[in-house]
């Protein structure tokens, strides 16, 4: 018998109704043999609900206790779901993160889960029982109730497949798979059947927010097989699993882009060692995320240097640079708040030149200036005028066969 | 430093600035020198939100995921009251049933508590900690989570006092204490300084409903001197002690009443052995619960049997009697269901003769006739005509001298 982990998220149990139809497709699953194991979240809007209690009591809540009230949200949905599996005459039972027991460090609000006792779970699955597990959560050594920050179901569903060696880890949500690219950026947007996880990555840490890339790690590291699919709709989704060699792939798989960032130059920054810390630590150390950085090539005794960070961080970025140029003695700062990145990824990448020039020849034919450059193996970045997002986009859609049909 | 458990019920932790009076109320303990345990309630509606989903899902909720969904109740309650603890400058630490750990039997919705392991409890208290405990759960010795029915988290605050032999344990409510009968029914009816526990017994089943009756019972069995005072006004409250000798008590302490009563007479039974096992068997095995049960001396071959039922059971116990009347071959079922039972309780009684007498006389001075009488050893129950409910509590108030200041 295959063993499936099924995880599904706040807004697929937001109500009693659709915790019944999500208590349906269980059932349905079940009924043709297979052990289940479901992973779920809070009810949608509950999480915001007690977060909101605990606001009005401290300031910063305590971050134990915060742990303690949010870890509720799940369990309430648990025995929910249960109940639910019952009334369908489909034998249950639902367990806590500390009642599995889920070992996490003891990292409150954003705790990494270190060990997974799946003695319960199994001898459930034998007793022919379909078993509900809060996601997000867990419990340190001490038995302190933690949790894994946001997103954080999504990590449970992964380790319990992997600690369950699964065959398969569905991660129901509100879109029916992964696409090429935002289908309301372009409508020809095709669900792809298949991605690999380092495309997953890149893909989510981009923007196209499916699945949380901690789940996605935890997944490429065990070897889960990840299928992302809708609660609502019939199909088969997007499988996330690792490059088959035999497969011949397309060189690539999606568009991801980023709306929320914008850049900053530093320019005429003497090119001496250790310029790049002094000018990025005083921004770190304001605890601003810094994303691509590019340093230019000096020609005089000086450099220009360029990062982006989100868009939010934008001013409190330019008056630390400010700062950070006079004392370094640079020319100025510069910066322009109303970019976006673009990404094109895959794997195909790797094994075929010459995709880089292709991205920069259709951009430029549709005459978008590219601002700056970053490439990894299986990605390349550009970041060029918002205005252009959609231009750009559906312009690389079609040079790179995304398109068609797989 | 003396240890005292504080609970407080749902009605005082019903909203966010009624938390942060309580947490008030308990730094200012904390200030003193004292070491506070707290037992708290579901906030007031929770219970039966959480409820309302659960029906909305299954007629009968299953009763291991019941546990499960209620007791998020407490959970919720504990952390918040933690957080406000930590608000004020005051170390606190909170704990579910489960983790504190309550182990109890395995009989879901009205679980027993079987034993307390208190490590926990004494290491944090040590540490000059607040602890804060959820009520009304615990879980079973496979760690599955229990609720130990209506009114538990009373039960949890006695065992726990008992467990760390605490010097007091304190059940704040909505009332300031036990009075010698209902105040809006006499309105010259006096707080009590101090009740014994088995009249607090004889006054909380008769309908006095300030606590529930295992967390007497139990306080009674383990000693712990349990406090009964206003969560919102300041106040000693009423003291629930053993008899002390030495005190010269009052021969009643109080007057209780319920309202929820109704009678119902077989006549005509055939005097013979069994007939009482036949006449109330059939009552029980429809889960009908019986009080007040008397059998009238047979002078000839048959006899009276009558008893008391809730209101809400009258017709159905009527429809049962009627089936049973036929089967003995009895002469007819009456029944009355405007009656009430009135109590007036005390140790004193014990060493006093003729309270009884007393009691049959005050009500004859007023015209109000008897109807049933069922006595014990701290207490007289009669039943009435619902009519006098007022007169008669009013005229046993003045008759034994609980209008007087003590």
């Amino acid at each position: 018998m295959a063993v499936f982990v099924y995880k599904f998220g706040g807004t697929s149990v937001g109500t009693v109704e659709r915790i019944k139809v999500v208590a349906e497709k269980i059932k349905k699953a079940r009924d043709q043999g297979d052990h289940i194991v479901v992973v779920v979240s809070a009810m949608s809007g509950e999480t915001n609900r007690l977060t909101g209690l605990a606001e009005e009591i401290q300031f910063h809540p305590n971050s134990r206790e915060m742990d303690v009230l949010l870890s509720t949200g799940e369990q309430v949905t648990m025995a929910l779901l249960s109940m639910a599996l019952h009334e369908l005459g489909c034998s249950a039972c639902s367990y806590t993160g500390g009642q599995v027991k889920i070992l996490t460090d003891n990292t409150h609000t954003k705790a990494r889960i270190r060990e997974i006792d799946d003695l319960k779970i199994k001898q459930d699955l034998e007793k022919g029982r379909v078993v509900v597990v809060a996601g997000f959560q867990g419990v340190d050594e001490y038995g302190n109730i933690t949790t894994l920050g946001r997103g954080g179901s999504d990590t449970t569903a992964v380790a319990l497949a992997a600690a369950l060696k699964a065959d398969e880890c569905h991660i129901y949500t509100d879109v029916d798979g992964v696409y090429t690219t935002d289908p309301r950026v372009e409508p020809k947007a095709r669900k792809l059947d298949k991605i690999t996880f380092e495309e997953m990555l890149e893909m989510a840490s981009l923007g196209s927010k499916v699945l949380q890339i901690r789940a996605v790690e935890f997944a490429g590291k065990y070897n889960v097989a990840l299928r992302v699919l809708s609660s609502f709709k019939e199909g088969k989704g997007t499988l996330i699993t690792y490059e088959e060699s035999e497969m011949e792939r397309a060189l690539i798989s999606g568009i991801a882009f980023n709306r929320d960032e914008a850049k900053l130059t530093i320019a005429g920054v003497p090119d001496l060692p250790g310029v790049a810390s002094k000018i990025l630590c005083p921004v770190a150390d304001e605890n601003i995320e810094i994303d691509m950085i590019i340093q230019n090539i000096a020609d005089d005794a000086t450099t220009d240097f360029t990062f982006t960070v989100h868009r939010n961080d934008y001013q409190k970025t330019k008056n630390i640079l400010e700062t950070v140029c006079s004392e370094l003695n640079a020319k100025h700062v510069t910066g322009d708040d109303s970019i976006v990145k673009i990404s094109i990824v895959g794997v195909g990448m790797r094994s075929h030149a010459g995709i880089a020039s292709t991205m920069f020849k259709v951009l430029a034919d549709e005459g978008i200036n590219i601002r700056m450059i970053s490439t990894s193996e299986i990605k390349i970045s550009v970041v060029v005028d918002e205005k252009y997002l959609e231009l750009a986009v559906r312009a690389l859609h079609k040079a790179f066969g995304l398109d068609k049909e797989e």
